[in-house]
């Protein structure tokens, strides 16, 4: 008797507590946002996907939410943070290897050759990355990459990567995740790599992040098991291999999709593919005064005239960053 | 002024309702576990992990518990239902593929010609799991998993496979979780195969399902998305490939791994090979009576010598089905 009671005083306090929390989501979830259309359609997607009783509510199970992340969440102009850092350690390793002083593509990085650097192929680009990237163990790769990250400076803005990503799209993502939506980062960018500051910088935990993969080894060095980074791709995860990957990350469809590129455009789709509703949203690069404006470019990130077709046939929003975001990143407000 | 007062009140009031929700954990968080050394190890383990202030708190983040299926969560004898799924589905499209009649393992499996089904290698079966788990989308895989599984009874206990998980397990999943562990299974059968009923029968989602898996491909049907499942092995998640995929998949290392055969060694290490507490446990299957007895059979479940020594070497908890548990089923108790 004297249990329930207290279980009833309990229920009605937890129940004060539970509307408490709920009086600050009268405040703006998005105050970097302009009140454009953009900003409405969001606002609009998590009230009617999160309360119950609408006809388009979906259960918490099935709320999953991915987001692209060079040029989505983070800068990745002029050239994506993975490549630079792929290059600085190949200089940094260069005495260990007399041989790059001969060897394209890694003579043009150590003699800072842009011209060369500039027409590097896919395939340099992946002998870069392998150089950089295996015969290392996970907790090695992770301690380069973080260690990098506390250093490098972007060439232009003069400020760490990690500085670089994007307010508005932070707000995104907590909104969502205060809606009781999973937040995934699937990038083409390395899973490895996007895992060693994921979890500091977007509030996204390393099981959250999906990307490229090389394969790993298990072995034992002086007894103790350790995986090892292979130089070996095992998946690239960009275009159709985005929806392939997080069929086989999450194993449900995402109803809400982020991107910003060509790459981003099959995920999108995916999301749009199941019978309710769905959201769909396109970063466009069009404020070159406080970050870059770009269409198309020879490596990084690619918005062609098809997708924007596309996106207007499908009913996806396009963020002009000019015109929909007050700010650009976190240090400018 | 008014607004801090609310807050300081309900802060009041939200301790009060947390003290509530601790106090069911005076209850036995493993019922069904007789008391000995290695319920007490798990209790323990719990205790201690996620104790603030004791030596060994891991914080909630790095609270990653791992599960092996067949044979650890459910039964895997006589054979795995994946592989009789597999056989019922080749005998159901037997007559779309008229060619079976005259071809291996086909023909055996549609004139159930037991020895030689007894005698299939590693090809045959491949070659059955092929022929039904391909060409097709993976919704209507698992539509068919679950419609198999629905009507499909195991055929010494005449009871469908989802009835035969283990009730101590289902406890220990449980008695995890509510102490903010994140619970993955970590299974060599198919992902998608286990991931169209892990999520009813344990609880656990399908994006917390890491099994082996074949690859997909992302295409157009009637000019709607879909990801078809192709026969080709992207990876097979046992022995070192466990540790491989949950590092894929979580990116950490679990701190605690439950399994019951040679394929979960490798994952049992990885688990203990961080610096800080962890815990290890095997499920031995030792209760002929109520289950199986068996510590090595040619085509299901290898419990060697070699992992037993192992285990007693670096501490891990040997659980006797026989004298640990009190009962097996939920339909036990």
């Amino acid at each position: 008797m004297f249990c329930n009671e207290i279980k009833t005083s309990l229920f009605l306090l937890c129940y004060v507590c539970k509307f408490a929390c709920c009086m600050g989501q009268n405040e703006d979830p998005l105050p970097s946002w302009n009140d454009r259309q953009t900003k409405q359609a969001i606002v609009q997607f998590i009230n009617d996907t999160t309360t119950a009783g609408n006809k388009d509510y979906i259960i918490p199970e099935d709320r999953i939410a991915v987001f692209d992340q060079d040029g989505t969440l983070w800068v990745e102009q002029p050239l994506y943070a993975q490549f630079i850092f792929a290059m600085d350690t190949v200089k940094s390793n260069a005495l260990k290897h007399p041989e790059w002083k001969h060897q394209q593509p890694y003579q043009a990085v150590i003699e800072r050759d842009t011209d060369k650097i500039k027409n590097f192929t896919m395939e340099d680009i992946e002998k870069l990355i392998a150089a950089s990237h295996s015969n290392l163990s996970v907790d090695e790769f992770k301690d380069n990459v973080q260690s990098w990250l506390s250093q490098a400076l972007h060439p232009r803005f003069k400020k760490p990567y990690t500085d670089l990503i994007y307010q508005p799209m932070l707000e995104v993502i907590q909104y969502f995740k205060n809606h009781g939506y999973k937040v995934y980062i699937v990038s083409g960018g390395g899973q490895d790599f996007v895992r060693a500051y994921a979890e500091k910088i977007y509030g996204i935990p390393t099981q959250h992040v999906i990307g490229s993969a090389e394969k790993v080894k298990y072995e034992y060095r002086d007894g103790k098991p350790e995986l090892m980074k292979l130089s070996e791709v095992f998946f690239i995860n960009d275009k159709a291999g985005k929806p392939e990957a997080i069929h086989l990350f999450v194993g449900k469809r995402p109803v809400a999709a982020f991107g910003n590129s060509d790459g981003d455009r099959q995920m999108l789709e995916w999301s749009q593919s199941s019978n309710g509703r769905s959201l769909q949203l396109l970063v466009h690069h069009d404020d070159a005064a406080h970050e870059y404006q770009y269409d198309t470019v020879s490596k990084v990130g690619t918005f062609s005239q098809q997708l924007m077709d596309e996106a207007k046939r499908n009913g996806w929003n396009v963020v002009s960053m000019k015109e929909d975001w007050k700010i650009i990143f976190p240090s400018d407000r």
